[in-house]
């Protein structure tokens, strides 16, 4: 039996957990910890993992594949903890939002015989716990994986596989690279909706203004709901990146107020036009990536993570999720991606 | 048989007119009237109007009520076309986002012997044009009305009947305050959204972004989808509140960044749970506004609305929409508003 262990069991964990099970790895078996011991048991009762373990050093012993999907600040501590323990050769991966510094904990903490690639699952919400978790929150998202250069084939198989198992899409990209994405499409969202919640709340006449608000105003500071300690985490460990693009932000704003001060009303008009337009082609047909590999061809992606786990080959309901055209492509995207630098 | 006019049968007037018809009010006619011939002729086809008129003057003439809802900046032309054709005693209102300019118009240009009452049902999609319009769209939304301080009772009532007959809720404030509120609270967040969406957009790494992003983005950005002409006749109506808004969100944003840079992590923090504390009280129990009236009992709105147009009772539709005692508040809510000044 192949022994699979996640550390961290709320939203993100129990997620996987209860996706990993979706996909009915056989000979499998997945062993839970989380540092609050009423949350790691209500994530056993509903079904995420299978069995808990006392302590994180206990998960992870003897485990094939190791997921971390505490909260950010909080990985590095974990690394120290099971460092000692993990056996050689297993696979290492989280679930953090930011990638830089979580790279950086694992070059440092993490033994030379383990393999450690990093993850970044694109979904959540603004619920957070167990109760929150869904099988099929991955579905369809991005699932970043970010390999170090020297990572074994192999184990970025697995982590290919594991995504591609809970539905997730693998998009390949270093660190650097994520997290300066990141921070203009997920992070400053983040504060820009925060920032329009407070400055509505915060206002003389916030019952005058909440009396009046609309779908637009509830869309817009929605993600003000987030989970305080994952915010926090994030901007603390994506500070340049965050107040780089929020700079850019301001000055996309002032940019648009002196239009509108300005009085031009052709000028504002065309940029309204414009934005609109790229806007609904955004929706309707988004932009692919650019990239493109060779045609070598690969084993399939969930067969390795399969077969590292159970030593068996992988399910039906996980041929379901994908096909082995698709994990081509994503091989062959991973390869050009390797041999890019970021941009931007 | 009583006339109502809609000049202006897009989303907006198109929703109105099908709103009506759902209250069915009896012995009244709405007729309507749009500069596309083909808009009109759309528009009666979904049956939003009973009667198309060949021009404004005609739609207008003999009509107990006229709702112009034009894009804003073709309101005055409308006012000046209109203004020889109204019969004395006529109630005029308009639906547009912002109502300082279209107060200061309709004192110029309409006749004394008219009764102009500002409306502005705050309700919309992205989806332009009759065929976007639905009888549901005001239902529980906020419908702000605008009297002069000089507005005759029946009028007014005349209008706050209007209002809930197609679902909203009436809320009283004066020009002023409706065009403050309605930049921090509406106009505001727009500009925000254009500006995220353009970002991105911009940005060499679109592709990369667009693969990354999610509901959050999606979300944030939606109002950068809204109509061109509307976003840009309500920043050319309300340019001096809008600029004043968007300079305290940039100084916001700009608080928050600092936050971030400082790297204080327990003030980050604290700041992170309060915001999200007062964004879960506002979507579970959003403030009440503060203003309380006294207890005279004034005649039902709807029932005014119903009388001055078909002479007639309201019928069961309407009835059930709404019921006297909910007027009985929002009537008391509208002289305890007259009797306030704006702020903030």
């Amino acid at each position: 039996v192949g022994k699979l262990a996640i550390i961290g069991l709320g939203l993100i964990g129990g997620s996987m957990g209860l996706a990993i099970k979706r996909a009915e790895p056989v000979n499998t078996e997945v062993t839970g910890y989380d540092r609050d011991f009423e949350v790691a048991e209500r994530a056993l009762k509903f079904g995420a993992v299978q069995k808990l373990a006392r302590s994180a050093e206990e998960a992870v012993s003897d485990a094939a594949m190791v997921i971390v999907a505490t909260p950010i600040l909080n990985i590095r501590r974990v690394f120290e903890t099971i460092a000692p323990h993990l056996r050689q050769g297993t696979v290492v991966t989280d679930t953090a939002s930011t990638k830089g510094e979580v790279l950086r904990w694992a070059r440092a903490l993490l033994p030379e015989n383990v393999h450690f690639i990093g993850g970044h699952p694109m979904a959540g919400k603004e619920k957070s716990g167990p109760e929150a978790a869904e099988e099929s929150l991955f579905d369809g998202r991005p699932y970043v994986i970010v390999p170090n250069p020297y990572a074994a084939p192999g184990a970025v198989n697995a982590v290919i596989g594991l995504a591609q198992a809970v539905g997730g899409k693998p998009q390949f990209m270093d660190a650097d690279e994520h997290d300066a994405y990141a921070a203009a499409i997920s992070h400053v969202p983040l504060v820009t909706s925060l920032a329009l919640f407070s400055l509505a709340r915060q206002s003389t006449a916030w019952p005058e203004l909440a009396a009046m608000s609309g779908p637009g105003f509830k869309d817009l500071t929605r993600l003000a709901s987030g989970e305080p300690e994952m915010s926090h985490d994030i901007f603390m460990t994506n500070k340049d990146n965050v107040v780089h693009w929020l700079d850019r932000y301001v000055a996309e704003l002032q940019r648009l107020s002196q239009l509108i001060q300005d009085g031009d009303p052709e000028t504002l008009y065309r940029q309204l036009a414009e934005t609109q337009m790229e806007r609904d082609i955004f929706i309707t047909s988004p932009p692919e990536r650019k990239e493109h590999g060779d045609d070598t061809e690969t084993p399939g992606a969930i067969d390795s993570f399969m077969t590292m786990l159970g030593g068996a080959l992988w399910t039906n309901r996980a041929k379901e999720i994908t096909d082995s055209l698709e994990e081509q492509r994503l091989q062959r995207e991973r390869e050009a991606r390797m041999r890019r630098r970021p941009e931007d």
